[in-house]
């Protein structure tokens, strides 16, 4: 059945040295198997930018070889790239019910219908093509639903661990299948992937179970209402506010739109159990006093227009904040959103409410692994070969050193780059041929249309805005016949700078005019010379650099 | 002497409710003293702007009742304002040798020369007017060189710890003044105003010192260069690199403007003590085997163009990182540089270095006061009243919790905002007036022109570009005689949206055509339709709201 030379080929096209938009294609002669698509939030480089998801012109390439598209769980980073494949790949996609309800909200939403999708269940084996098949297990992570992957093909098993962290008591009671994991470590796993995130932290991450433990104490003494931010697909989190909510007689409201989608979600497929009167509406709150009140809302980031931005900037339409609230943040701040948190908490307090907010409080727990989980994981599966994923640079290099340090030999860890295919054989593994990878910038109805032009461009114009010089020339000839008009945007507050535009027009016009002395005629010389002069003079006058935008109207 | 009912008024101009642009005013009758004028960085939504300063119209508009400025210590928070502000008044400025040092660096990059400086030493009274005296006494904090102010008013001393922590063993064995404090609270304050920035961190900060023995045996124990980053300013800091690498046998190379620019004025003026045969040029140090170096650089902040950023990307042009390099990051990132430290840590980590860069590793100790600290500070000085200052908004409302709790009573601490003044007399304490305060945004050399309106524009450029709309017409009536012609930038890639901007510029005839049908005629009223059609339009096309500038050329 298989050739005696074929080997198993894994190509990372998104997730490696980054936070998000992961993805893995699993190929082995002429078939291929791809686990997660998912998308990432763009950096503050990629101004304007909505979404960012991987390069998948390979998939597109190589469509006809698919056998299935595996999704761990159902967070954006790992299926939010699916509504844009699937327009273009109808699957089969296999996941857990809530992955694939949360899939399926995304995909009303962008038009996206004719789709193949297949509920799998912890234990699943599934055969995709003649030669892989996998055996779905559970893993704890951050949200329901979680799966790992054993990936069995005709080298050898692929253990990928997904987003994990080893919760040992779960909220839903549903561990982590250790047994599982160890059985297939004592029959030789030859690849193993792990989830890398949580590498820099020592010691093992708090269960979730520990923060609902506290979000009791908390609701217990608190003499106001609460006000709870926290991830909407939290749903173990979202379990424990509405148990904390029930035992201390509160009603809870439920806010912000990805919140109550969520909510509904998670409900409607039975992931968490609303207990009997416990949830209102959020225009209901007037009626029950302070103390019998949980507001439980989106914005735990700082996101600009979410529930919970929006109260602290006193502009939301149901929920005013005032002194006596107490606003618990139940998560920490991803990097590169801490400023914009800061924010909200300092809002929050300008308007007189006591927040919850630092980790040292201890209302949120990671849903990454820790170092000494990591170690298990290692000594669980015991792999061959040995590939960290899901993180930065510096995470996947600190878990190579301690696959290494754990016993692994250098030359059998991979510290992977998104494109570089690595093949293993069943007692060797390589790097390999580079195939298309990157990234595609998502923003509006465009999807990949924005590229460095446009983003070096809006940079410019972001940091100096810019100067039009419109004039306007007969073809031919090179006659001045009306201009130079001036008009600037971002670059000065042209009410009070009368004098520098009126300033600015000379120059243009000395500049266009002294063109005929230089013998320069041609209209693309001519906007050279406008282009060059005025960044100058501009840059002289101001120590600015707006773009300079020369503009000829034939007439 | 004194009028019976006169009052000291304390004006905070800046630093209240946010990190940065210090600035103080105290006020008695018809004299004035200032302390502190710092400069912020900008926010993320403040694009293109360079420095934030105070609003200091209220010091002009009193510029005759100035008696002094007195700068607590030379961090450009306190100091950086300076430039800005000694173009319009000469002083007296009062402040410590290396403040002074730091500052005249400043002026002389600005062509600032007519000052009036007066180095002050611990224990220096100085008086200032009729009403003023102030004494200046050691506190401790990440530069040398730091005060803390006992301002003795006609009404009572106001004691204000400038930015402080209470390191027991600071490096150069100058501890703070705490029998001075104790004196001074026996004695009686009336107003105690303090650094809050490290408010939300229970128990005391590390010492200075313990950071020196981590750097020690970490400099002990590697094999191949060192190369160390940490804000140019804390001078102390690079005393425990100086003195580490001596220890070692290491040479230090200094690299990074802002670096050897402050070493050579702390050297100069004997902060630091560089033992002998230590410092090297950054071109010598491939004359020496690698575990004989240390390159001591800028870039601890990720900033785009300092030292170790440009190493990271393999951009430096005396420094290339290589495999067996240990790259220090001794500093932690100020909130909002998390993602510029991480993308560097990646960066390094790719180029085969190894980093040391989380707090946890020890080689950084902040230098702010952490809660047992504060409750010291409000136990020796015992102040009738308090005023938190130094910190966002949060700090200072925990900060005012910490001296409640502590026994002060709630109407007697006052969390003040900028531009608000209080009034104090011997017994009492009250909001008053409010005077003008604000930012000035530099932007190049303007300073205060860039304004909401111009980053409201820089903000649409950024997210979406724009889109010209230029066409001819004759003045007085509606004859279009030119164009219309599109110009995009940031808006699509316009290589491959011809189609698009074709479509556009019908779109755009199309509406100047229907102006005469709808008996429009004049520019405003044309452009206003070509304006509101045009993106309308574009966004049903394309999702995207690009800024419209339609311009009309007479001719």
């Amino acid at each position: 059945m298989v050739k005696n030379q074929a080997s198993l080929q894994v190509i990372p096209l998104g997730g490696l040295g980054e936070i998000g938009k992961n993805m893995t294609v699993f190929r082995y002669e002429d078939e291929m198997i791809v686990v997660d698509a998912g998308l990432m939030f763009p950096g503050e480089e990629m101004l304007g930018i909505d979404v960012v998801i991987p390069d998948y012109s390979y998939l597109l390439e190589n469509k006809e070889l698919l056998m299935g598209i595996l999704l761990t769980h159902g967070h954006e980073d790992h299926i939010g790239a699916m509504p844009y494949i699937l327009r273009d790949i109808e699957g089969p996609v296999y996941a857990s019910r809530l992955t694939l309800g949360l899939l399926q909200d995304k995909l009303k939403e962008h038009g996206v219908s004719k789709v193949n999708l297949n509920v799998v269940k912890p234990h699943s084996i599934v055969r995709l093509g003649k030669y892989f098949q996998v055996e779905f297990f559970r893993v704890t992570h951050s949200i329901p639903g979680c799966f790992g992957l054993a990936i069995t093909t005709p080298v050898g098993t692929v253990v990928h661990t997904g987003d994990f962290k080893m919760d040992q008591t779960p909220v839903d009671g549903e561990s982590m299948d250790f047994g599982r994991l160890a059985e297939l470590g004592r029959r030789g796993v030859l690849v193993l992937m792990a989830d890398s995130t949580n590498v820099e932290r020592p010691g093992f991450t708090r269960s979730e179970k520990e923060v609902g433990g506290i979000l009791n104490s908390l609701f217990g003494g608190c003499e106001g209402r609460i006000i709870l931010a926290t991830f909407a697909s939290n749903v173990h989190r979202i379990q424990q506010v509405l148990d904390a909510a029930f035992q201390f007689k509160r009603k809870v409201a439920v806010v912000g739109r990805s919140m109550i989608n969520v909510v509904g979600i998670a409900q409607e497929l039975q992931y968490l159990r609303v207990p009997d009167d416990t949830v209102i509406d959020i225009d209901e709150i007037g009626r029950y006093a302070k103390n019998r009140i949980v507001v439980l809302c989106t914005g735990s980031q700082g996101e600009p227009m979410s529930a919970l931005t929006r109260m602290a900037n006193n502009d939301h339409r149901r929920v005013e904040i005032m002194p006596g609230d107490t606003v618990v943040i139940s998560a920490t701040p991803i990097p590169g959103n801490e400023k914009l948190v800061g924010k909200t908490v300092n809002q929050l307090y300008r308007l007189g409410a006591e927040v919850v907010h630092e980790a040292s409080a201890g209302v949120h727990a990671s849903g990454h692994a820790s170092q000494e989980e990591l170690k298990l994981m290692l000594n669980l599966v015991r792999p061959k070969f040995f590939m960290p994923v899901h993180g930065e640079y510096r995470h996947l290099a600190k878990h190579a050193q301690l696959a290494h340090k754990m016993g692994i030999p250098s030359n059998h860890v991979f510290v992977g780059e998104n494109g570089q295919t690595i093949e293993f054989t069943k007692d060797s593994g390589q790097l390999s041929k580079k195939v298309t990878a990157g990234q595609i910038l998502v923003d509006g109805l465009g999807v990949g249309d924005v590229g460095n032009v446009v983003l070096r461009d809006r940079k410019q114009l972001s940091e100096d805005g810019m100067l039009l010089v419109v004039f306007g020339m007969r073809r031919g000839g090179h006659i001045l016949c009306a201009g130079p008009d001036i008009v600037s945007r971002g670059f000065v507050y042209v009410k009070e700078a009368d004098g520098l535009l009126e300033e600015a027009r000379d120059k243009a016009l000395q500049i266009i005019e002294r063109c005929g002395e230089k013998n320069i005629h041609d209209w693309a010389g001519i906007k050279g010379q406008v282009r060059e002069g005025m960044a100058r003079y501009l840059y002289e006058r101001t120590r600015r650099r707006p773009m300079i935008l020369p503009v000829i109207l034939e007439v």
